[in-house]
């Protein structure tokens, strides 16, 4: 009952790549600073997932880590009222992932969609690895351990929210039963299922299923006008000072059908028209259509409106951040806190599971 | 220097199968017990290890884990000398094992012998599974967690310390140099070189490679002649109450060659025989060969001496496990001090681990 009235629970993570650029934040943290209103959320930093693809080359994962825990609190995520950690600090985390190990066939790791498709983008780096092969049964038990309602992600994690579904029914099926001393004492075949229906274990779900809430994640071009991603070295930082924005996005590539200042032009195949639809007012967009298919305004002025609206968006995410990089101490602090209450609650998932497998 | 005049370290585990039979106890057991009067050891019961095989029917893992300390302690492992643990009371372990996983080829673990042996020897059981492909590594974690000099196994397990032997000179390979300030700051690799070998690092080893102490493990015959084993049904139980050796031992199979009484018998042919060697002192073993060969005593004789041999051995360890079994109390208190000392000595070697990664 207390669980119906209390708020629903989220949980979600991302690996630190380092400081975060925009597109990082549109795909997932603009989300989260949005759902911590409405949900109990648990958001962490997925550093030992970080090893999947460099564990050759694991640079400074720590300080990467800690640059990432700046851009949460830089971008809203409020401490008093989300869970801040980082994995590696939760080492329940690992824990249940070995447990699963024991009971998921590998042909489920095998056909996860994600799995080849890396192995073939990734060609350079070794990903023949057990650990790489089991990253989608990591990531189920970081899930299931905080027992969310939902799990925010984007179209193309839906993939690891199914795996995830998948191995708390089989968890669910294993273990969900035989717990009870009516369980225990039964000695035959009926018995046990007249126990079991007795006291509804058919239905006990220790693991329960978390859903899919599947965000909003607008494309967003890099500079090059292809997807902003750090390999193509084509990003807007995060939390880039307002003159090196301008000056990127005077040097960004637009509808390449406009070749003279006198040319009219269309917004909707061109990037930055791309970046005015995630990050402009109705009005801004209505004098960018406007003035482009017209040709009354110029790419530079258009490309100017669009680093005012950008700005509006980062410069209070890159003051903010500002405020929590000057006392180290209190990031120390609140990452402390997060890993606190996260073991706590992952211990208290661990004790059931164990009890449930008999351990 | 405090570390080569301090005992050297031995790290051994066993499955949680149940109440111990005479061939687990000299296959292992009884090397442990001399083993502790040298080393400074540590015993545990692979609690995770019984899911690899039997996730689907842990039965009671518990109650089996606490019949296994108490044929420990009544064999003579004393907690005074050497610590008693069980796996999953020391997370450690699991999240070790998912760090190894990290950087461990998957050829690796499909080429470890036992792996497709036993998936045709269990051929009724679901072995496809992540974690059985997994658990060698899982040994690794096992074992390097303690950083013991020797591994005492059977000939059947050099295997397993071999590729643990493999990971952790990958993992020394990988991890084992940028951490003192100095390679932090080199800002070339002729630089990195130079910090590394002024400091020595290249040597370095956080996670020393353990040797194998092949302990002896003699052949023991179970009742049917075939080697003693809880799946051949044929096995005499480490504390089984004297009345039931002597009429299990009469029922025994001998040389197929002695028909009659009056026909010599060979005991080198003999599983009575072999169990003669194992147990009986040269004394005995004198009177039998002298006294079976000339077909002077008879079988019945013979296998009576048999169980005086193997009673001697075994009465005391049925006495001493009564006494622990009758102080459930202080059998909780053991496993929670050994897991304490464990968990500590484990905690000391993960932050040695993660600080290395970077984590």
């Amino acid at each position: 009952m207390t669980e119906q009235l209390s708020k629903r629970r989220v949980l979600s993570g991302m690996r630190p790549t380092g400081r975060l650029h925009l597109g990082n934040y549109m795909g997932a943290l603009y989300n989260w600073v949005r759902l911590q209103e409405q949900y109990d959320c648990y958001f962490f930093i997925a550093d030992i997932h970080a090893l999947t693809t460099d564990y050759a080359n694991p640079g400074n994962v720590g300080a990467k880590s800690r640059e990432v825990a700046l851009d949460f609190l830089g971008a809203g995520l409020d401490p008093e009222r989300c869970t801040i950690f980082k994995q590696s600090d939760v080492p329940q985390h690992s824990e249940l992932n070995t447990l699963f190990g024991m009971f998921t066939p590998l042909g489920w790791l095998e056909r996860v969609p994600t799995y080849k498709d890396q192995q073939e983008q990734l060609r350079e780096k070794d990903l023949a690895t057990f650990g790489f092969l089991g990253y989608p049964l990591l990531q189920s038990a970081d899930i299931l351990l905080y027992k969310p309602d939902f799990v925010p992600v984007g179209q193309d994690q839906v993939s690891h929210v199914e795996l995830t579904r998948e191995v708390a029914r089989r968890f669910n099926q294993l273990y969900g039963s035989a717990v009870t001393p009516e369980i225990a004492a039964a000695e035959s075949d009926k018995e046990l299922m007249k126990a079991e229906i007795s006291e509804n274990v058919l239905e006990r779900q220790i693991l329960p299923e978390p859903k899919v809430l599947l965000t909003p994640s607008p494309k967003l071009p890099g500079l090059d006008g292809r997807k902003m991603s750090k390999s193509y070295g084509n990003t807007l930082g995060l939390t880039e000072p307002a003159e090196d924005v301008r000056k990127k996005l005077k040097g960004m590539v637009t509808d390449p059908a406009r070749v003279r200042r006198t040319d009219p032009g269309n917004p909707d195949v061109c990037p930055v028209g791309d970046l005015h639809k995630v990050f402009s007012t109705p009005e801004t967009m209505a004098k960018v259509y406007e003035g482009c298919r017209s040709a009354s305004i110029g790419c530079i002025e258009c490309k100017g409106w669009a680093a005012d609206s950008i700005l509006r968006e980062i410069e209070p995410i890159r003051e903010r951040r500002a405020h929590f990089e000057a006392q180290p101490q209190l990031v120390t602090e609140i990452l402390a806190a997060g890993a606190q209450k996260a073991r706590s609650f992952a211990e208290s998932t661990m004790v059931e599971v164990r009890s449930a497998i008999g351990l």
